[in-house]
């Protein structure tokens, strides 16, 4: 908090509100403590940018010994790509309408571009877009492990290895999404030994059709900790690259692990018990509940109780803590990833306050 | 729904989903009937441009009649006035910190600029900002009307109309936002009655202490049919340019006079009574609740249950309507203004599907 309240300090007459402030050594922290319990574990890191989307940060994930980076969707990789990232995992069921055949196909001249199946149209569809190089293109098996997201069920993982083969996709392995941990350290636990056992039965399919799964790769940030040992190569966090109050809620990460906050200026303060911040939908995203808020002050128990657009409805029952109209206050929000994409620029700063530099959110608005 | 059908078989092999598809025709209509509405009343429209943050329907909205725009920020001005809009309305309780006071001051050369105000530390603020010219600052006082977010009570808008003066900035009038209105016509229509009376007290102080109130401005989508032919002199709707389930819900318009919906393509079909979307909290932002859903898939009653970033959860009970893997699905979104945000561009065609435009979402991202 102290280290929060300074670099605000710092900052609140070069930089206009709302804004989202990174503690560059905190976020520094965070990269090289997830690269050292993988090399521990022996396991690769391929960070998803969802989170960040930028292109620095992605650079200094690699520097920290990352393999390659994992994307959420064909606009990300190519923006990385263009970057001159070389080795990335569309970690997604991509059906190739429209442009996007071609533009994996473009993908693969400059990078080993990896993506995600679940189903035998979406092969066929690839492998088509491809033209005559399906070869240029690593498929991964994607199976389901307990989320019901995307992912077919590990059991028939061979039987679409060997169809991507077939019609001469690379099949290089198997990933999933343990996305169902729900809250507390037992949860997450259940949900890494879920996807422990559908990684184990996905491999055992590739390999009965001959198929070698090189890359065994797992999600996510609040699983990581119980990873590693068994049959998982790869992992694919990206929220702890920043950390959140959901991530804090579940253990997986402390208030100061915490890397980035939105600096917010109270506007209005003409309700009793609240005053209104110009932080809202805008700048935050809606992610929260009523019950818990839509994002915490640093440093205090007071919660955003309510968000508009432009309008943060911060609720201050106790009556200890209240700033006044003109104060500009840390916001911690409750989930990281759609809070970066709102913004043109990251504003990049330590804890000492002193430095200042503005990152642009490069993918942003990169949806499709 | 027709149309909606008709306008994405043409766009399929031309569009990469997730993707924002405006339906121009429709949207046309709703902008003319809005002014239609207006000029029957004796009200001047100000759309806010929150919904659409887009020059080129801007333009449109001019064009049509309106006076001028309404901003909720700093940089959504100054992306407007770059592009030639010289009338425009902050409606937001500017707190004029960083370089904000100096970005005001330079959007005044070019545009008469209107800012709200509900508090006596902001009038002070404002005026230093604009060093020895504050009488090129126009100011609305900001009431609440039952929303209990910013605005003073309608009382003291005098007090706050005469300090402004004092310090050389030129109150012009007052505004409110009817943000309470709720669910269903009747309460719409109190949240309406509310509105006017805040808006005829704190006229009622202005006159008393000697200022005229030219501009009494009101919101919103959901209430302007309620107003008109009392005290308001300027209206201030947003979403109605392109509508949404949430305005549809409240009879504030009607499925056919929805122009925006987002193509998104199934990707996954693994888990029964469910098929996967590309269409996540990236491109729809979470609005929504688990009971009411997050969209629907305009002409069917199926409703995405569960939003993560990239996937999309659309769930189908009854079992008669499944799209298959790489169908292509209008989803509607709950609340529109979120959504167009997190785009670089619109698609925009009509009911024709003869016409293919793309027209930047020219002030996303710019929230300070």
């Amino acid at each position: 908090m102290n280290r929060l309240q300074r670099a605000l300090d710092t900052l609140v007459e070069r930089v206009d509100t709302p804004a989202p402030i990174v503690l560059v050594d905190v976020m520094q922290d965070n990269i090289d403590r997830m690269q050292s319990f993988a090399d521990q574990h022996g396991l690769h890191v391929r960070p998803h940018v969802k989170t960040h989307k930028c292109v620095e940060i992605g650079r200094r994930q690699l520097k920290a010994g990352a393999v390659g980076i994992t994307a959420g969707n064909v606009g990300e990789a190519e923006v990385f790509a263009a970057a001159g990232f070389d080795d990335i995992f569309l970690a997604y069921p991509i059906w190739p309408a429209g442009t996007k055949g071609a533009r994996l196909r473009k993908l693969t001249e400059s990078t080993r571009l990896r993506v995600g199946v679940d189903n035998v149209a979406a092969i066929e569809a690839l492998a088509d877009a491809m033209g005559g190089e399906p070869d240029r293109l690593q498929v991964l098996i994607e199976v389901d492990c307990g989320a019901r997201r995307s992912g077919a069920p590990p059991e028939i993982a061979g039987d679409l290895a060997l169809a991507a083969r077939r019609r001469g996709l690379v099949p290089v392995g198997v990933f999933t999404y343990p996305g169902h941990g729900g809250a507390g350290r037992d949860a997450r636990r259940r949900a890494a030994r879920d996807q422990e056992a559908a990684l184990v039965t996905a491999v055992r399919g590739l390999t009965g059709v001959g198929v070698t799964a090189e890359v065994v790769s797992a999600g996510s940030t609040p699983t990581v900790e119980f990873t590693g040992s068994g049959v998982i190569t790869e992992i694919r966090p990206g929220e702890y690259v920043f950390g959140d109050l959901n991530n804090s809620r579940l253990g997986a990460c402390t208030d100061d692990q915490i890397a980035l906050f939105v600096a917010a200026t109270v506007v209005s303060e003409w309700v009793p018990d609240q005053v209104i911040v110009d932080a809202g939908t805008k700048a935050l995203s809606r992610e929260g509940s009523p019950e818990r808020g839509y994002g915490g002050i640093a440093g205090t128990k007071a919660v955003l109780a309510k968000l508009n657009e432009y309008h943060g409805f911060l609720a201050l029952p106790a009556g200890e803590y209240r700033p006044s109209v003109g104060s500009v206050v840390p916001v911690v929000p409750n989930h990281i990833c759609p809070v970066v994409l709102n913004f043109e620029e990251l504003i990049v700063t330590d804890s000492t306050g002193t430095s200042l530099q503005r990152w642009p959110v490069d993918a942003r608005g990169f949806l499709s």
